[in-house]
């Protein structure tokens, strides 16, 4: 593949992303919108271990140097960055019959962008330092490991709260399929990479198990990706063997530090 | 003040919130809307020190036992949690003339949708997780402070720029003063609590100034606690030298990790 250099499309949206939880949110609601209306999107691979997003003609749709970014050509080339914005946008202009979204008149609207707010302050912030400490600090560092897979698992026993009498975050009686639900969907499906179960999280997993049945969440982890991301099973071979190891750092870490967990 | 057990209001709204940056975003909104339309609220403490916000009847309103929560008594009792939401939904209902925000199909609705989901997303936790490292955890750790100092310069970094040529942070022209302007006020006026000093970035100091200008923005720092917040201004005594032990915490941590600042 060819280092991108500018945007390709000059109609519908272009999509700017890598296979990464905060990618997948747009992939998955583009595939759905798809579906319901038949919505057309471009999609450019920025892979960001190459620092194509922190390159001039990115950083003027996304100043701040971070995918997903998307521009929709079909609207005087607006650009919009950040997960939480673009969900909200693309439902606001193309989910005319709210299938996926909530009538900005109605409360629920309001209790989605509570939790989408939610995912995008402390599950993403939480999870992704996690990650960090565990997989790319050059050191292992004990305090940062505990703090980070303590949140994160205080934020994931707060979801499976929300998720024990319902089917979807939000929504009237057991809840309805939406871009709260979305926004979740790549972080909770990565989830054993912070050598956390799903297993502690009943309801978590069976809602994430409900929202790989969709066809339009199958494809869009395959964006930008054929083979970028499938459902979160137990790991096997050498990815089992250094989860493992992990997480005997994390319980060592946990020890260490007198971790004690609760939620919220 | 005895303890908070449960809501004292019946009409208006009732802010839930402590004198944190997070906090500080929603009374500075709630006393433009007072300023501009004569919307009534009620504001009860809660003490995050004695964990009140992990209360029962505080997690029925925010489930993840955190402030700032709002409860509109005016709209059945409606519960909402997460700053970011909160501000959306109170400008959306009771911004009708759009003075501190924008029409939902105006494009910079979307714009400062992303804008503060930045902050959101990137300002507030590489700051909180910055002070964290430096004030609140038991050890030094420098691994952690040059991380979180360095993303927290990487990100007002990225606020300079968008400053440089404008009033607001937001808006067409020079820009409007809005909710984009709000969601960051309490977390550029602690900045020096990290050791970064706002001289490095010239313009988010002049719009900090200008900011503070407003009555409404005054009044918002006093609450819940009328002694809660002044301008940033230089440090003097026990706080500046605390501050420049850290700095020189920093500087070592960041040279110990060969960090380069780099924006965005």
């Amino acid at each position: 593949m060819s280092r991108p250099t500018g945007l390709i499309a000059s109609k519908g949206i272009e999509l700017l992303t890598w296979g990464t939880p905060n990618g997948y949110k747009v992939s998955i609601l583009l595939e759905e919108l798809k579906e319901a209306y038949g919505l057309q999107y471009t999609t450019q691979a920025i892979n960001i271990m190459h620092n194509i997003q922190k390159e001039p003609w990115f950083t003027a749709i996304n100043p701040n140097g971070r995918i997903p970014a998307i521009v929709d050509h079909d609207n005087d080339e607006l650009a919009v960055f950040e997960g939480a914005a673009i969900l909200s946008y693309l439902t606001r202009r193309y989910d005319p019959d709210h299938r996926l979204s909530f009538a900005p008149d109605d409360d629920d609207y309001t209790r989605a962008d509570a939790w989408i707010s939610w995912q995008h302050g402390s599950v993403s912030p939480y999870q992704g330092q996690a990650n960090h400490f565990l997989r790319y600090a050059k050191e292992k560092i004990p305090y940062g490991i505990q703090r980070y897979v303590g949140e994160t698992e205080r934020v994931y026993g707060v979801l499976d709260a929300r998720l024990k009498d319902r089917d979807d975050i939000v929504g009237p009686g057991r809840g309805k399929y939406s871009i709260a639900d979305i926004a979740l969907l790549g972080w909770v499906n990565a989830i054993s990479f912070t050598t956390i179960s799903l297993d502690q999280f009943p309801a978590v997993k069976a809602w994430l198990a409900r929202c790989w049945e969709r066809p339009a969440v199958q494809r869009g982890f395959t964006v930008p990706s054929p083979t970028a991301s499938t459902p979160l099973k137990p790991q096997e071979g050498e990815a089992a063997e250094k989860t493992r190891e992990l997480k005997q750092l994390v319980d060592q870490a946990k020890e260490q530090y007198g971790y004690k967990y609760a939620s919220p």
